[in-house]
């Protein structure tokens, strides 16, 4: 129901969403399916980790996957601004009751890992590695063309405690869907820092897990032809292609081979305006998670992936009608 | 079962299927929706009857929409190759213990009527009115493109015999389903004349019915545009969009006011080759109906529009596998 | 001037155009080209041939690349509606002067070579050996998806007579440009037997040569990413993307690396029509051959492809304006 | 040569190109052309101005058409954070001895006015009315669909100043055309504030002229359907569809009634790191330009739109290369 506002002046100053690292149970099927399916490119890879990127991103990797006896959403990466935020962000989660640690990550520079209060586990970072852009390199492309990572998208057990979390980190609302009448609840809200629709997305449900990350796609016809290929392929889709109302986004949601569920997406907009104010969706309007009417079957609603050690709680209301977008 | 083998020099010649004439009950609110969201052409109207044609179409009209007390599949149109085939057919009809009759339709040439054995309403004619074409006027381009009309679609009660009985005539089998094992019964054909995969598909169920009519639209994105329109029109879609095996269509099924069923679809194959086989799927193979795996509603199953004046039947025998494409 | 009628009963059956031999000076670099730049899937090869075909199509080859010290534009290739036909075939040649033989071609039946009296090399044949069609083999598409050979294009030093040789054949003119007055000469014919708008295109000019062989692709955004592709490979583009008025076509053309001529294209009309009328365009109305105003270069109008043994020839007039589309 | 560093913490806050006002000679026609033709949305109109806007944009304005006598660039506006942003501004420039006003706009909120030290007209605000967008207003879409104002383009004559300006206004550089060598002068600049690869685009040339403004669109189609939608209507293209190097953007280049250029572009990418490193080209580097090869006419390099009461300079310096994308 209390809609954060923005923080301007947040205590530390996050960039965007970066990069997600996945435990994942075989390493070579993962690899085969991000790059040779969904169509990112490998950058490097060993026998425990491979390190993946879209075609416009300079960055040395948006998705990391490393060999594991269990299948998890290991870390949300997110870029910020300089070296010195990264010891802001440190001080700020010390004061806040939060453990953090420095690590070295490999192509990465000095990485700060935290677990929130929730249970979601981030690590913030300053540099990677560079590499140069792929958009020049047509002939490299397939799949469905992925050009960069664009945000993710959990399920949180405490949705209003985690969305103002994060409010005062200055993610800023650009969408949120809440129960009617005085007194509803906020069941799902949609933050940015990069000036389009999300960079982190929160939704209701049991949690701490991550629903799914998104990769920005050139337009339509890349999500139609990843459809064509996975049906050729003998892959199932899990919902999709449709159109969500909520950042008229033009959708299709697929599983890797661990069930860790990625989101195809194009055709958001603009948020950057100091004055942008969010759209409230009433979660009675179905045209919040599809325009055109499909429904979404129940594996989108119920699944997720955990976070390793983080215990799956259940939330704390049940909203009176279901959501998810 | 028994495949119809080609006939190479039917009775008549059937150039293709041209148009179709629905009888609806809102002749205002149909012309609106076949015009403004659709985006085919208004040729000519007057109080009771609009004719309309997609954009690369010289015929005068390829819909034929009349007022009417009750919602009905009136006629569907075929163009026969001259004035002879038209009394060729007449004969062979009359032959074969159809009546017929030459009729008046206006922008038409000599207009043959016949309603089938089976209760389907047809007629044919070889000439009509001519205008040019709309494919440079593309300021005039609205909803999802409409180019021409491609194929009807039927519900037969007797599906064996229909599909012998349009093969006589020339109707030539592309793809076909049928039941597994020994004496497995045909339960959909697609059938052509005019060079692609089909101009007339029978598909096993409650019959006479028409289950649809289908436009030709230039390419993936006119289909999704039109998802879009109707959704901000407040409209709701029936299938898709998806992909069927059979044809390797790229679909989308709509409802017009009265319920008749649109398909906008692109994608399929030449089939003129004299020694182009017919492909056979399995009932049982999902992939058939849709690549994709998003599965199609009831409605879609089991409604249809009936023709004025003919009964509906029950279908000879119930497929082991709910069919239908 | 005079425009040929068209022949309903030709004297033997030619159902399309269908494949194109072509010499080419570096085998695995034009299999690279065709394969790895254009798209289409090698179905055989050797040390001194290789054989390609579209998506669509269940012929063995629709391209053949013949190992040789010159590079040419070997043979035409047309599939006639049955071994009869080839027979009747030899017989026609023969009454009208032309000599013929039946000839070996592997994964084709009984072959008939020809020399038309204007020096193009043809051959027709009624079989050749099937292949499924990759139309569900998604992950196997590249470069533009070509699906399928659409037509030939090719400069003749006679084109009225030519004109006139072809219809006699039962090629029947869908559009033409012509110069303007009385006995304003044709200066360009397309021609179809498949029911499209050309198997076959006739252009004044130093002949005989090929200006160019045709792929049906599915949409614009496939031509749009051969044009990405070519640049990324460090190719040039010889003219386009555009859109003719001539037939609606969205084009690129662009050159192998024997300089012979490939046109990819899609969103032309149907013309089956048995009354289906030519369009007349004036020599001197640009939209003809580009409706967006892009001039096409000098290479375009003046280069194409010889026929090996038959020497160009000066054509038999100069139009009072330069033409080819 | 010198590449401006990155000023991150500028003395006020532009948030981003915001919108263009155009002096027009005939107001009908130019609101038929930007309205029916180009697709955007009129949101007010009195006798002598018009106010339209993109699909995705909630304010009020991103093109605003004054009848005049005399076709100009009448000015560029910036967008700020806030009302002391203005404030700030203001007394920036009354610093650089740049002389400001307020004026009030409609539909906006407080606006200053300046002339830079170069001749650009701009005009700055915080706020202005705002309307809902139209994104889910599907029905409306018309033209190529722009979504939103991206950034402007002009001619300066005094290329280095104008980008070190603009540098310490914030303006970040993202990739930039040069001579080759030591001493090799810069000749164009692209600058952003939002994000992506421009607001603010500065070539070198007869100025102050405004070469282009640009509408970003959804995708490549939307840009071929303006072709033809224009070609329908007697329209020329001045330049494309084609893709920049610089940018990677898919572009058309038309001209308004009054000959101001519009671009319709998508594709770009984003640049908001704070480690985003700009891109240089050499200007002997065609594939900057033009990535298919297709050269630019002649009118592009050349012409563009003048501001009024600043008189057009040559450039300090004529670079060894034409240049402008």
């Amino acid at each position: 129901m209390p809609v954060p506002q923005h923080v301007f002046d947040p205590p530390f100053n996050i960039v965007r969403s970066s990069h997600v690292v996945l435990d994942v149970v075989d390493l070579n099927k993962s690899v085969e399916f991000y790059d040779n399916i969904i169509g990112l490119h490998v950058e490097d890879r060993d026998d425990t980790t491979a390190y993946l990127r879209g075609s416009e991103e300079h960055q040395h990797h948006s998705v990391v996957l490393r060999k594991a006896e269990q299948s998890a959403a290991a870390r949300l990466g997110f870029k910020v601004g300089s070296e010195a935020d990264l010891d802001k962000a440190g001080s700020w989660f010390a004061e806040h009751g939060v453990l953090y640690s420095f690590v070295d990550r490999p192509f990465q520079g000095r990485t700060l890992h935290v677990t929130d209060p929730f249970g979601f586990r981030l690590e913030f970072y300053a540099t990677m590695d560079k590499r140069p852009h792929l958009l020049r390199r047509y002939e490299r492309y397939k799949g469905c063309h992925p050009q960069r990572l664009d945000h993710f998208n959990v399920f949180a057990a405490e949705t209003q405690d985690t969305i103002d979390f994060y409010a005062r980190l200055g993610f800023r609302l650009t969408e949120y869907a809440e129960e009617d009448g005085d007194g509803g609840r906020i069941a799902a809200a949609w933050m940015h820092r990069k000036g389009n629709v999300h960079d982190f997305a929160i939704t209701n449900g049991k949690g701490p897990r991550l629903h799914h990350f998104a990769y920005w796609v050139p337009g339509p016809l890349n999500i139609i032809h990843l459809c064509d290929v996975m049906a050729s392929r003998g892959l199932a889709l899990e919902r999709g292609p449709g159109r969500h109302g909520i950042s008229n986004a033009f959708f299709l949601y697929v599983r890797d081979p661990d069930g860790h569920r990625i989101e195809l997406y194009c055709s958001d907009y603009q948020t950057m305006d100091h004055d942008h104010e969010p759209l409230r969706w009433s979660l009675r309007d179905p045209r919040r998670q599809t325009l055109w009417g499909a429904p979404a079957p129940r594996s989108w609603f119920e699944q997720g992936s955990p976070f390793p050690g983080q215990e799956v709680r259940e939330p704390v209301f049940v909203a009176d009608v279901v959501i998810a977008d």
